[in-house]
């Protein structure tokens, strides 16, 4: 598993196999590093806090683009829970690492915002690729980045957003590299995610997205370019962050990449959202 | 098809087959029917027109809730087009019938709110059961409504909605009488369109919603309760109406019952977007 035995070793004391534990050593602060593969099949998240002012032209832009941007939850304005991600979701400290922008450029990375949080803030929820990637695994699918524990390579395309309010621009996509056998059914398996990203956007051709070198990634690391697998291309999570920098929204708090919010919902759940009846 | 002889014969001069002659004829007012078995698979939709005071409240109760109000298309603040919905959608002529609330009261039913549309409107499109139901029959799944003409009969359950600002209640739901040999498929199909009301959310037993007499429906009419088959229940399109009237909205338009609005998006579509670069 990726970034398992680092973790293994700088965190042996604490207990992160479970999500309670989880939970606990991130709000504590003893749990700083990224999550992928961790929390035991729960639903992680992107994470986007704005001021109210801006909130509803986000989630407009959100629901215009739902592939780089599926919104799985959102809060109530002024209220730091959760609600509906989790029994007891604090976003100010459950996440292992933040992101803060001042009108759109990144201005500090910490590990809790409980000072900075504001009564005009609202939180935003976003699948995330782990998601449809664990569902890749589980099907045999080697992913490249996976098994040599770096960060997928992401690259800025020429796909135009469907913009709402200041929120627009270019969408991210991150590259998978995949054996062409095996296409149709990475199709279908991330089709069934709508709530990570879905369907891969663009299949073989980089130059079809504008990208130029497909060895120089925008965001991430290189991965190899591996001999007789098609690159395969996904709306990416950092679309969104993109769409807030240029913005140049005053405020704005996001998780830093890999560091996810690691809520209560199953990832096969059909709704991502806790209801204990019916649902 | 449901409706079909009445349409043939009180609209045979109007080109109803086709999207665009469907479009022309509700948006000139020579068509103010019901659009069940119309619009040649293209996905229709229920519709909220708000304030934009309220907006942002009622699109974080559809987030809840997507499972009754799956929402899929929201306009800019003022705008009346419904620019990711098609290429040419004006909200204020091209729904066959409106229903319009004033203080969370039906007010009037008109065919046409161009008069009444304002600055400070937000108009949301939320998906409705005619695509799973046109699944179902593409399945060979018989539904007693269909086949008889009516409305599908419609509960007010003991699910409580999860709320956001002045919006909750309970849930709505539809019932269709459903062959317990089929039911795993129905789900299975039905599953697939999360943006029709998804899977259903309850199975047999009227009394586990708190519905005390299946022939006694609150919205829509009886159907038939067919021996040897099991009830099923999805969560209904109604459900936004009511959280709408409950929250005493001062001035909010709504399409009358069965009367859709009718989207250039095909129901097959992996996004409820239109975009025309790789979605």
């Amino acid at each position: 598993m990726r970034g398992g035995t680092a973790v293994s070793i700088a965190y042996q004391t604490l207990r992160l196999s479970d999500l309670p534990g989880l939970r606990a050593a991130i709000r504590s602060g003893d749990y700083v590093k990224h999550t992928a593969g961790l929390g035991a099949g729960h639903l992680q998240t992107n994470l986007a806090i704005l001021p109210e002012a801006y909130a509803l032209d986000f989630m407009r832009y959100c629901q215009r683009n739902p592939k780089p941007c599926p919104l799985v939850g959102v809060s109530d304005t002024g209220d730091p829970m959760m609600r509906t991600l989790g029994r007891d979701i604090d976003i100010r400290t459950d996440v292992p690492a933040y992101n803060i922008y001042l009108d759109g450029k990144l201005a500090d990375s910490v590990t809790d915002i409980t000072d900075i949080w504001r009564d005009d803030m609202v939180a935003f929820a976003l699948g995330c690729s782990f998601t449809f990637e664990r569902a890749l695994e589980e099907a045999g699918v080697p992913q490249w980045h996976i098994d040599h524990d770096t960060t997928v390579p992401m690259f800025r395309s020429n796909i135009e957003t469907v913009p709402a309010g200041p929120f627009g621009g270019k969408m991210v996509v991150s590259m998978r590299m995949i054996a062409p056998e095996r296409i149709d059914e990475v199709r279908e398996i991330s089709r069934r995610f709508p709530l990570a990203h879905g369907a891969p956007v663009h299949i073989g051709d980089p130059e079809g997205l504008g990208i130029a070198d497909l060895s120089r990634p925008d965001w991430g690391d290189p991965a190899e370019i591996e001999p007789g697998k098609t690159p395969v291309f996904w709306a990416c999570g950092v679309t969104p962050q993109v769409a807030i920098e240029r913005a140049g929204v005053p405020l704005c708090i996001t998780h830093k990449p890999g560091h996810m919010l690691v809520t209560d919902i199953s990832e096969t759940a059909e709704v991502p959202v806790l209801n204990p009846k019916h649902h």
